[in-house]
């Protein structure tokens, strides 16, 4: 995978967003990293694959805008899977445990059980050893640990790690077969993949994983997956930020608590002289937890924005050289499959 | 299929509006039906299987009730794949064209190439002769088809329809492959199925097909299958309902609109004393078609009933006979395979 | 989709055989067609997906094939997952029927709703208008219809497709909606889509559908996708010919029924002077068709060979036009979407 | 789970085999599980989805058996996907990883980051710590470890698994987020999760799992598994183990060195008095692994049986208390969710 693509010709429809992060490797995390390898289709092959469908007609570039964000309002979503991206990535395993709960997607994974893993293994960065959110019962959340407790917690991991690595090189120099040598590897060692995913299952996959209720590890990934997006499919990404990322479902009873507040006035929208108590909207049928999760749908204004800054991205080999460093004994040995 | 099931013990969960609904085939349009065939889970399955993942407690049935609702609000989907549901199901085949689209299900068809095609045929009933829609690209709106048109539509079909009838005998009469001899039957006859989603993709296809949006032929058969939801799995028809049905999705510029109007106060929401004209709301970047449709959703009040009524039902063999009747020649033949 | 397309620089890996296709249409049947339109990834690319599970190596061009092979043998299929096929294609809408079974592809079809449908119907060469098999009970066999019965059938045929288009067109004379209009058009009516489906799901399709017992009609699409298949993967090609199309699954039974004829004889393998009689066989479990199988599997040894011959392609413009002519009116009018 | 379910009436399909399961839980492994915990459909339920589609005609015991195996025969895999079972199961989390490869199926697994994880560690049995097999790429062959080896071997897990339980109770105590807490536990630790899938889906699972290269801890969850189905849909299981497990998939040029040692003979099989050896088939295209492989298929004869011992089960309260007691500071607290 180190050796450099030369370009060639091709018929086929090319963005050149994508065409300047091939090869380009992203550093996720603190060994991980996500690189696009390969893709097929550009926003314009999404109108393509509509205008199948709807019949025919002209395509200027506002047209293409207009059709992509319809597309994507009116959860039309076929012919966004006429477009297919594939990535190198590496991830703890226990990022990978949450990402492959994704099924919609195709993935080869290095194998611990022909191949010997690097020692690679992820260590959070001080201001991510939060203690545990009280009201998200899955996250992190309020102050970060106590500097004298997190020196402990990393001095334990360092230990642990340590001995992990031990055993798995004792295990392999008596021969040991490697699907047994690794069963005590822990879960933050490093594993790679590709993966490879049509356009519409990414921003479900994406949706998903840029939102604050996502491990903030998988997050990482999310967000530079997302910048990579907007430079392989700037419309689709535009329509995602605006129908999904920073759009919100409401419930009938939510719509209830708006109809009583706002209402159709002439050509426009007017609001009405009032208000609604915390127990009014709780007769609504909202629950105390939805309430609160309206009034942050109505306050929140942020538009996040995921731009890739390219001089992040390694060559290739950086993260080769990484892993071949680190497996045990030197660079594994080549399969004779 | 026509012989009576007789109860039998079982260690599984049982849903006892599943159980009335099993043997009733409730007909859809002029010479369809849908009958739930087999089930397997409750609500409770689904709540259980989200306790694997979420931990221990207790189980009331207001905490069935608030662990449903919580999962759909939160597009949880995975616990609702837990139930399964299998339906035997005719309809015309241009309404088995769209069906099929729906890729998560299994699929059983009455095969011409095997058996002899009945020869039933949908007819629209007269106040589904509509014209064109000028707003919705793909549906019918307006005043029903003149009385003198309508009877000439008609009158065209019953002949094509012979003529249908009458070749398809005549090659079968000639020994000519099924195969090719039912190629030229029209997309208005009758196909039959056996159909197996699970419940998170039976709530996607339904959210679909009961839509507006949707062809009025197919809504049919969502509406029927929604009031079987509605027995077999009472608490995730209800959260369907509130959160899908009768939800909206909003994008950022819509949210932003109901922002410059509403706001939170205190612990509840208040209204601010303006109106925005429609050239506001476009300056907010929704397009006219967007307007219209946020008017629409702050507008919508109707919750809609799918209710089904059992004594619309009928037994297996009434459906069985009227198939077995129209196929040429009688009976087909046993399939010796 | 007539528009030329210019050659591009990329940094994607490129086929050299599926740019040669790119902008071709291949005509099949009297009125349909299969172009590739978009592919990603070639041979290496399954290689190199692999090699991420088993690890790093050299690459030559043999150890390409070796690999391949290898891969393809022991079903280790997911490697060839990475690799994506975008094809347009037109067919009769009894072909898109079971063509739309294979739920792992993804799909555009042109939409009866929305648009109008070009008045094109598949009529079978005389040579197809065969007998229904004896043998095989879903297909046809044995001899050609009689030259007057043929005359006969097409009379008929001819007769209800202009009685269709004359009704369609009256009622989109009368504004009719689309989505009604089109309830009687024969299944033998063109339809056309984009379809996209990975090398791994694609050699499956292939192998059911250029398989005798798959309808002649969509065999003879297979056959061409087939042909495409070798120029884009020739690998992967030439491994699913080797070990699908002419290799056999044998069963326990089957296998008892060799090992009393051949066994393992020094570093070789001998036949034993012996013969079982077909009632020897049925003693070890085969039942009659199974026997047939059997043998049939041992006589066979035609390798099909799906070379397409390229000088048969049109422009894309070609099929276009033709379908322009044959819609009601014209052309379509313009979707507003 | 651990509450005892009462029998209800029911009108569905029953499987008196399958009830049988129902409730009990078998032991895999030294902390592992699989419990049958929910099912649609039998046998007979296959061959009912399969007369859709094939005809009407009687239905004897004799016809529903040859009609199961000449599906399965023929790969004709639907109707088999109208059958459904639900797992509850338990494995390390290196065996889960290989498991979730297979993407047909609903998953509701233990969360780390929800729940804490119980303190359980697989410990492979003293007869599976072997050496790397030189044969096979991913797995173990050849002599079990040396005693003193492998008595420091598992020392060195002991100590790893204390520190890690060590380190884990540490963070929780100090209220570092779960999801941070458990980044460094080992793949051995158990985990468990809800599995659902149709019984097509299930077959394909079963044949690769306890086929002798896949890792010998998934292979033992397989046999439990196969000897689940045996009860549940025996002529399904009948079928798979004369097709799948004990047939062979030869290649075209397998066959091309049987049809040079056997041929049909009237209505029989005969041999030819002939013998080929090792360079006589690789000049057929065999290479020197196939020629193995075809050798050994043509030797082997023995057919696995699963019969499971129902008196190894287990209530599902043994493994829900043993699971309770090894959470750090005991019972986990309920989800409010």
């Amino acid at each position: 995978m180190a050796e450099e693509a030369k370009p060639q010709q091709t018929l086929r429809s090319t963005s050149p967003g994508a065409e300047e992060l091939l090869g380009r490797y992203f550093p996720v995390l603190d060994h991980g990293f996500v690189a696009l390898v390969d893709y097929m289709g550009t926003d314009e092959d999404i109108v393509r694959a509509a205008r199948v469908s709807y019949g025919f007609g002209t395509r200027t570039r506002s047209q293409t805008r207009g059709l992509v964000r319809y597309l994507r309002r009116h959860k039309h979503t076929t012919p966004s899977e006429m477009v297919e991206l594939k990535f190198h990535c590496a991830m703890p395993i226990f990022v990978a445990r949450q990402w492959i709960r994704h099924r919609t997607a195709s993935v080869n994974e290095m194998s611990g059980r022909y191949s010997l893993m690097p020692m690679l293994f992820y260590r959070p960065p001080e201001d991510q050893l939060l203690a545990q959110s009280t009201g998200n019962h899955q996250g992190r959340a309020g102050a970060p640990l106590e500097a004298g407790l997190r020196a402990e917690a990393f001095r334990r991991w360092e230990e642990q790690r340590r001995d992990a690595v031990a055993t798995y090189e004792w295990l392999n120099a008596h021969e040991v077969a490697r699907e047994i040598a690794r069963i005590d590897l822990p879960l933050s060692t490093y594993t790679q993949w590709y993966w490879k995913i049509d356009l519409h299952n990414l921003l479900h996959f994406l949706t998903l994983r840029v939102d604050a209720h996502a491990q903030w590890e998988i997050q990482e990934y999310g967000r530079v997956m997302a910048g990579m997006l907007k430079r392989v499919a700037p419309l689709s990404y535009e329509a995602w930020i605006d129908y999904d990322v920073c759009g919100a479902r409401l419930s009938r009873m939510e719509l209830d608590v708006l109809r009583a507040l706002v209402c159709p006035s002439g050509e426009g929208i007017a609001a009405l002289p009032r208000s609604l108590s915390r127990t009014e909207m709780e007769s609504k049928g909202l629950s105390g937890r939805e309430i609160d999760e309206l009034l942050a749908s109505l306050g929140r204004t942020e538009v996040p924005d995921f731009e890739l800054d390219l001089s992040r991205a390694r060559a290739a080999a950086f993260f080769e050289e990484e892993a071949a460093a680190a497996v045990p004994g030197g660079v594994p040995k080549p399969s004779e499959a």
